[in-house]
């Protein structure tokens, strides 16, 4: 059934009657909705809508139903993604030396956890630094970098997306800081995995931040990247308790737990278009 | 604006055409959706929805919509319910001699936590037996039971439920089983809290059961009453960690945390028309 | 047994033999440890202990066990306290117009789960504007403050600790910032909830702040009060999930719940001498 | 230091004077405690210690020590354990189909976060049916069973064990059952990972049933293995949080998470000697 069904995301100014045009629409195309959620920002006056449909045996052509949003969208001032679901976004994998949570995207991706395909996995480090991930069978790319290469290393990986069709790039514990440029390119589908509970301890050695201060809890954050480091748009945070035993490797080893399911939960959502960006903030149509 | 505010809940046989029908009926009547949110059964095909709405200048009247929406759930064969969420619910509460729970719903009822009206405080010990409770001006009776008497007993509480036009029961520590007949007449809407994660521990003294199990963490569940014992359709639950330092007293003094908050979520989700029964099983939509 | 039940806690230099020199000081005065929990801290080289013990039928007396305690500590440069069970220590409840932490912290003390004596309640607000709580039979001071009456009113919060022997200040949602002088004072011996995962939005308003921010958990801290504004050592944190649906107000209502656990949790610590210093951090020995 | 470094556990009936003789007996002996915690089961009257130790540079003879501590616990009718922590324990995994809980382990020691050797890793299914784990470099025992063999397949596992030195046995998702025999034997060293929150929803099928009976958490559970089914010593047990929208599939792959960490947490414990049996429970020194 999957090939028959696809995901709708939209927001626009909000006024009445959005969720019965977009609900009669489906209606009357032959469609049946599947999973529906909505949003009223009501600070702003926006409106958020995720919609999931499989198209009927009478249903009308995937390209008419197609058009009849566009037109919609037009009528509304929508912003809006349709994606048949079957369709896999395509995943870049950016990585440096630890790769916990390459290692953990990459076997939750063979067990068909997650609906990607990797399309490159890119380290500033060789392959053979990345000794504890099972990397067989996967497109692998060595850019090294230095502060005199970083442009150019940039631009590789730039080109590196464009002609793997990459839809989304994840840096998965990833210990360069990408340009304000690549950053605007990617706005909107680039993930980072932030090793602390932000916007406590942003910057470099979280974890030493977080010993020093004595936090009872440490956490980790996933957030879209942009120019402003460490303070793109929060998709996903979660924590662990600690106390005052645990040195900063200790935290940095409760840490790889809490970075992974972050980042795991967080890329799983962005595959399954249930993040929306509202401004500096997401709306995120979870289960 | 709460006074031109309603929330319709309804189930039925899932067909396309459902959200479409209900978002249109809104719209042409002049209101406006706040929030909706769905659920389909695919094990069952039944169709779970919640939709908020209320009024705007131009739409039609109360009355009105109520008819047209009366229709449409005979159209559909739908299971429903219409609130205005001005008309606040009436609550009875139950209490034998453990009163945390009494003494916090009554507390976020008073700093307007919980959108209710106290319809009556009934329990089977008297008033100064819930000594550390402020129950200053509210309507308290106790209605003492021996096993003689249960039956005449609990004919006091369902006339007194009438007369007070109590819409729900909430048995807040309320030390005795109600009798089947009882049961069946508060189907749907008596919510009891038990203290202890079920299915496990069912039955009495669940914290010394779960002491003498070794578990590492223990709970408390609320759930509707159901003739049958501690099998109710479940509505919230919650767990705390404990360790083998923890006597039976103490789980005790920990659980009294975990029930009251989960009692006071599973009341408020009651009280917000969020809770759809779906069988032996519960829907729950949650913001 | 609680009579013949003492706690000692205790903090030195690290090195070998302190353990010995402890338990069998205890062991040779008739003593029999119930409990006792320990910590290096290898980055600054200092040992802490807490010891409970109870005197068995032929030991020494309770003096002559304090003035061999002494002695030990002078031995082994050990900053130390001994306390026995059964004195309480007396809790002064400091509050402003939020009475969810005061509430809870009373009824908690009612119902025998905090072992302390509520030497005084004090507020800048009279106390009918703490309608929600049963202050029945408690000693309520108005004190109220203005910017020029802040030192006066502050001296007049001193007076009343010393005069009803208050052993620890509570500030449960006071909403005045204490003077360098009286958080010098009172070092050690004054814990405050702030609501908010600290470091993180730090300073007013920062359910508000997080809201902005539109991070994924929002918390709470109890820590002790020094003249740095929100820094001073942290005892206890805690988190609850929340989302984008979640207004300000929303944040609000649920940090409630945080807020009040996390802040009984702290107390009951400090009251049961689990809470060492530990520069600017916290050591504490749980269950 | 590891090699210089050692942990001994204890048990024996309650009476004044352990702490002490323990603490002396190291001290002369040219020791220092790096951690001590200890446990009185005042319904039992069992006392539980463990003691992280290390020898100084005059210590006495690692032969010496270890004849000291025998001695002692003699004298108090100790049962103990006595290990240098560089002795690494070794361990057998034995896996079927389902190998999340096996690739986490896997990787975990390949980062240097489990203390442990290898020493087989047995499935009732080839290796290639274990296509997601990267088996590289270790030894892998293909030991079909069915049930006719069942008694012995099991002799085999039980030899290999025997040839491999192995200390710990882990069951990480190994769907077959241990007969009575092999679990005599492997008593209080062979980790098993239940799938359900235990007692709640044993034997086959748990998500299907925690489905079936609408919970609001699912869990997981860590135990030691004992003839008596899902009935042995618990270690460690931990929750996720579901809503009516998960499906059997859903509680599964949820479930996945949760047992991979509940799983580790238990066998990390286990290879620090941190968890000490206590009748039908579990003492777990944390940190």
């Amino acid at each position: 059934m999957l090939e028959r069904t696809a995901i709708l995301t939209l927001s626009c100014p909000n006024r009445p009657g959005i969720v019965a045009a977009v609900s009669t629409l489906l209606f009357e195309a032959g469609c049946n909705i599947l999973d529906a959620q909505q949003f009223d920002d009501t600070e702003t006056g926006r409106f958020f809508m995720r919609v999931v449909f499989n198209r009927l045996d009478e249903a009308q052509s995937q390209e008419a139903i197609a058009g009849s949003i566009a037109t919609l969208a037009g009528r509304f001032a929508m912003d809006y993604t349709l994606r048949e679901v079957a369709a896999k976004k395509r995943v870049m994998l950016l990585v440096s030396k630890f790769d916990h949570c390459l290692a953990d995207l990459i076997y939750r991706w063979r067990i068909g956890e997650l609906p990607m395909e990797i399309s490159a996995i890119v380290s500033n480090h060789p392959s053979d630094s990345i000794a504890s991930t099972d990397l067989d069978g996967l497109p692998f790319h060595h850019l090294p970098v230095t502060r005199q290469s970083k442009m150019e290393q940039e631009a590789r990986i730039w080109q590196l997306a464009q002609e793997t069709k990459t839809d989304l790039v994840v840096l998965a514990r990833y210990m360069q800081i990408l340009s304000d440029g690549l950053s605007a390119k990617l706005a909107g589908r680039c993930i980072n995995i932030h090793h602390s509970f932000l916007p406590g301890f942003k910057g470099a050695k979280p974890y030493h931040q977080a010993h020093e201060r004595g936090v009872k809890l440490i956490g980790a954050t996933a957030h879209y990247v942009t120019s402003d480091l460490d303070e793109g748009p929060i998709i996903e945070q979660d924590v662990e308790r600690i106390s005052h035993r645990d040195t900063p490797d200790d935290l940095v080893r409760k840490g790889r737990d809490i970075e992974r399911r972050v980042l795991a939960r967080a890329v799983l959502h962005h595959l399954e278009d249930r993040v929306l960006l509202n401004g500096k903030k997401t709306v995120v149509f979870t289960d």
